[in-house]
């Protein structure tokens, strides 16, 4: 599945979400990751942020998409990270 | 189309980049919108965005899809906007 991850969280703890981000996608844009995952991998990502987030404060979005060739995507002014959907 | 928008604009021009987004899209987390839009719209959407942001400095990413039943969401910790692709 593709994979859309846009996360808002508190300051001290963003280190820790974007290394975990980092583990399994890769970035595009400030806070936003995306990428190819299995649904293990998917599991495996859920639960180890999971861990370093406080739900009652952070909020971290999951978009998946079946299948990444129906993703298109544009940008408008700096282009920041790869967005290729299909790497 | 369903459109997912994460823009990073500097501080000074994100009322105007929110306002915009305002206009066709709704808000889901801070500096992301989605929404669905017809053609037309998206056109006018990245004709307003060109206008508010300055190019060699703001990123303004948008993922397309053409069929919003094949997004699925999710929220870990607080769930800010309203996430469904399908409203």
């Amino acid at each position: 599945m593709f994979v859309i991850v846009v996360y808002d969280t508190l300051a001290e703890r963003n280190p820790q979400v974007l290394k975990t981000c980092r583990r399994y996608l890769h970035w595009v844009q400030r806070s936003v990751f995306q990428g190819e995952l299995s649904t293990a991998q998917h599991r495996n990502f859920t639960t180890a942020i999971r861990k370093v987030i406080d739900p009652t404060y952070d909020s971290v979005l999951i978009y998946r998409i079946q299948t990444p060739t129906l993703v298109e995507t544009e940008t408008i002014g700096q282009n920041l990270g790869n967005t290729s959907p299909v790497l």
